[in-house]
């Protein structure tokens, strides 16, 4: 295979814990990701050396604890390939990224316009777009499914000269199904409308280049890629940055600030204000040091194997439905599915009794559960440290599952 | 003295360290504290035993670090003295609680309504007033001093039935002086005003007790007070957060999302989009215990005994102008304060040379510095592990500072 996961388990000690008399395996990467020993180093590190406020100071720790901050600020920039740190804003993770871009919108958005989602989005890519609709009269229009992805044609024909903004998943949380963002992304600009990807689920698992993707925004969470909690990036192309008003308003942020008006510092500082979350910053500077090591081609194409090796066994457990595409080659490292019969909470109970850890719920995508035609469903999520042993483990305990619940049926 | 400074800087091994071949004095506080050895082991026995997302999970890592996460805001509750958890809510820090207060007056404002803040605002209690009063047509009120206090005189006198908003800052993070925020909470509350209190630079000093304030708004940030970085709480009172909107959007806020619209789940909830910096919280927790262990009325008195120790050696001090009160019983440990002659970016760099941390600048109080007639200044700010031995060091580096530069004029 092309990376060692053994060996890159030995750096998550967390994985080595028996949960209900069974090894642990840790299959809710999508939710959120365990972190290396490096990330916690990092942050022991920096607490236990240079830990200060940022900026503000002259004295030998504000200086070091700017310098690591602002170098993480460098590593993501390297990260995404952006063009600049002026394009680089840390935010608290996707959530409030999305936000911001939605804040934007109600800038730009007049009566009539549109905005242009996909019915497979995160509810994070989904309420603040309701939002900005809300308020400025525009329209929240979906582009549906085909085949268990995103309906090329359908988006094709919704996308008008009313679309001023197109803000899709490149990776299905539910669905795991990849979206050509850049193609899109290609589309959306001829018809004059704003790039918005949400890579949460993307940019843990691949390479991102974001000048390539030619996005106008794109957007991270620490947290699913090795990172502390409390982390993340949004980039924005710095002309649309610097059209783009603040969000949260305070130290930091400022230029000059007089009794009735004040006046914003440059990019990509004046959307951070106040203190930031400094920690989190550095810590997320080392995951993404310790994913480029391994490199995100290795890892991209390490879980596709994964992916290859364990989806054709779970589509023949009988009465099991996995949810996206059918096809390994197109179905990301994310896998959702149900089994007849059975509510998803009750299997990921039943997992859980195997030391199995997946989600079960509505993945924060009700619209597209509802599109479905489901209430809920479990999922299964790998990254860098799972194995072929842990995909095996998860078909065992799912037939277990089945035959237990039978049996008690 | 009341608390045993010198015990607990064993807690703190940053402090251990030499700084241009000195001794670290980390009299830098009001901007950032450090982290005792038992928060960074919360954060460490996060990560090692029970990451995962929270509250969407059913399996065991899940169930693990959503108790962690919810035992923090019991914590952060009882710290407070908030009525229910419900009140309790985590953001980034007080900038990110300001500016949702903020964007609830934005709700409340109509035009010509008047928001009633002091001089001595930090920006983070400014410039959101400023964009609500903006978005709103209100007027942004500033109450001033005397005797380097807040006028309560100029404050009756402005508080009028015009006044929906009253927002103030417990303690002044320049002037160390303490606003009787309960009285003003009665005022203000008399003329149907809602009463904010800025607490970043109270909580961490001080006992809190919001239902004694009766305040219906209460911020702190963690990272001022023993915790990590990008965690804090905003308070509100149930009643008035069930006014409120939310302010972000996304996973873990919702009950339910249809394609155009979404309802909020209960309270706290409602306000908290997307992942939470789970790790951040559940070290704040462990913050707070420590600081409970010793006490909050010991923290206060030790620190009014600190400043009585070392205010009058300032003052004693030829060309050292203290601002704020000149009492040190009404002056809490942050003093700022400038030399005749001397930028106090050359003092904070010259203190530095002798291992003295201190912050140089508008500490984020432009419209204060202004008022005061000056550009910027320096401040000491003290905590738990200062000692006299402390203070001593910061007046010897400051009269020799003085001489070096008397010296080189």
């Amino acid at each position: 295979m092309s990376l060692d996961a053994k060996k890159i388990r030995q750096d998550f000690t967390i994985l080595d814990q028996i949960v209900n008399d069974e090894p642990l395996v840790y299959l809710d990467n999508a939710a959120t990701t365990q972190k290396p020993q490096v990330v916690l180093d990092a942050l022991t590190a920096y607490y236990h050396e240079d830990n200060a406020n940022v900026h503000r100071g002259v004295h030998t720790l504000a200086e070091r604890a700017t310098a690591k901050y602002e170098a993480s600020r460098e590593k993501a920039r390297a990260f995404i390939n952006a063009k600049s740190t002026k394009e680089v804003l840390f935010t608290r993770g996707t959530t409030t990224g999305l936000n911001w871009v939605a804040k934007f919108a109600e800038q730009i958005l007049q009566e009539d316009d549109q905005v242009l989602i996909s019915i497979m989005e995160h509810h994070s890519n989904i309420i603040p777009w309701q939002e900005a609709c809300r308020k400025t009269g525009a329209q929240l229009v979906y582009v549906y499914l085909k085949d268990g992805q995103l309906d090329m044609a359908d988006l094709q024909a919704k996308l008008t000269d009313k679309t001023k903004f197109v803000s899709l998943a490149q990776v299905s949380n539910v669905l795991g199904c990849i979206n050509p963002v850049k193609e899109i992304a290609e589309l959306a600009h001829e018809k004059g409308a704003y790039m918005v990807v949400d890579g949460a689920q993307s940019a843990p698992h691949m390479a991102i280049d974001v000048q390539d993707l030619d996005c106008d925004f794109f957007t991270l969470s620490g947290h699913k890629m090795l990172a502390p909690t409390g982390i993340g990036v949004l980039y924005g192309k710095e002309e649309v940055l610097n059209l783009m008003n603040p969000v949260e308003f305070g130290g930091e942020m400022i230029d000059f600030v007089y009794e009735q008006e004040a006046t914003w510092k440059e990019l990509p500082w004046k959307f951070e204000a106040g203190t930031p979350n400094i920690a989190g910053a550095i810590g997320l500077g080392a995951a993404l040091d310790y994913l480029s090591q391994i490199g995100m081609d290795a890892i991209h194409t390490y879980e596709q194997e994964l992916v290859a090796y364990v989806l054709p066994k779970l589509q023949a457990i009988e009465g099991l439905t996995v949810y996206g595409p059918q096809d390994p080659s197109q179905h990301a490292g994310v896998i959702a599915f149900n089994i007849d019969g059975l509510h998803p909470h009750d299997v990921a109970t039943a997992l859980d009794y195997e030391g199995v850890a997946v989600r079960a719920g509505h993945h924060c995508a009700q619209p597209l559960i509802n599109h479905l035609g489901i209430s809920s469903a479990a999922r299964a999520s790998f990254y860098i440290y799972n194995t072929k042993e842990d995909c095996d483990k998860l078909v065992e305990a799912i037939i277990k599952t089945k035959e237990f619940f039978n049996g008690t049926l």
